[in-house]
């Protein structure tokens, strides 16, 4: 949640779970309620993360495709770095600008792979975030459960370092995400991915429209 | 100040200030007294920092010759995570076997840099590099101190992106050094870099010396 007036959502969940499924339906959605979506003078669209900027498409790479033996704490700063440069220069001027933003993971995906399910503890993977939010939390965020089998089951294409870690991996990064949902039931919303999608939609596009004219965006 | 069996040794000062002319001198002088200096099975060699492996040499490669408009959160976390990989693969494993490391920068860049020069504050730049070093501190670090003007006519070549911050920016990266020794007295020496080489590396020498005496390495 921030101060600022425009409106952040955010999904989460293990990979192959649908979440950008459910971003691209959800912007729009947001787009055919005339709504200005996405960052100020680009097409309206779904933000990725890590990435959204050309310093953080290059943190990507080096994340997903990079050299093997990345260290656990390595991994975490650079998420983390990645994030700072998308909320220092997309996402706090949209913002700050009365624009919704739609993003395709957060911090949390932080807080529940490395600080969860890698063990890094979920306090202190916050903690190296923290500053490079600038008060920027969502105002709510999607986790769209499903069963981890289900999820990588669905992923297409070539598993990026992070997808072939396995399953024993995507469990415990859905547990992450659940005891995140647990421990910050107002802005995390714990969603049950293995509907149909246009179910899934209906729901989260009817959360967001309460949340809208509450804040009257 | 690590409870490892080796030693580790960094060189910091603004740019230009003779550090890495220093490093080397040292580096060649540890090697004449038949010390295993460097990463097991690499050449004896001083580690600049951000590098000294291939994620943070790419890391490096984002820091200096990178997209403008870096924001500074972006900035402090790339150097933390280059430095996280740094320890992880290379410093820990050497400092175990007995090993001398000579670092080009490390740690008190960060703070001197980030935390202090660009406002960052030192104690939140320290507390996001702190998990990544696992308990690794320099044995002793030499703060090379010139008159940033010394400095700056020193620097050869096109400048980097930190480097063409100019003048103003490294009297204060300055100031950050200076208050750092005077912080962390037991750890950094604020050695005169005014002085000719020879006598500035005779100096470093033997404090090494009485150092490797002390912990008889």
């Amino acid at each position: 949640m921030t101060t600022l007036p425009g409106l952040l959502v955010s999904f989460e969940g293990v990979d192959g779970c649908g979440k950008s499924t459910q971003a691209e339906l959800l912007c729009e959605a947001l787009v055919g309620r005339g709504l200005p979506v996405g960052a100020a003078g680009a097409p309206a669209a779904v933000i990725r993360e890590p990435g959204g900027t050309e310093a953080g498409e290059r943190i990507r790479a080096l994340l997903l495709h990079g050299p093997d033996g990345l260290a656990p704490w390595t991994e975490a700063l650079l998420y983390a770095a990645a994030r700072a440069q998308l909320v220092a220069e997309v996402v706090r001027p949209a913002l700050a600008a009365g624009r919704v933003l739609v993003l395709d993971r957060f911090l949390d995906s932080s807080l529940a792979y490395q600080g969860h399910a890698r063990g890094l503890g979920v306090d202190v993977v916050y903690a190296l975030n923290e500053p490079g939010l600038q008060g920027v939390l969502p105002d709510v965020t999607f986790v769209l459960d499903v069963d981890p089998a289900t999820g990588l089951a669905r992923v297409g294409g070539a598993p990026d370092r992070i997808e072939r870690e396995g399953l024993e991996f995507q469990r415990r990064v859905r547990d992450g995400f659940r005891e995140l949902a647990a421990r910050f039931p107002g802005r995390l919303r714990l969603v049950d991915g293995e509907r149909p999608p246009g179910v899934v939609a209906a729901e989260i596009e009817a959360e967001c429209g309460r949340l809208l004219e509450a804040r009257r965006v």
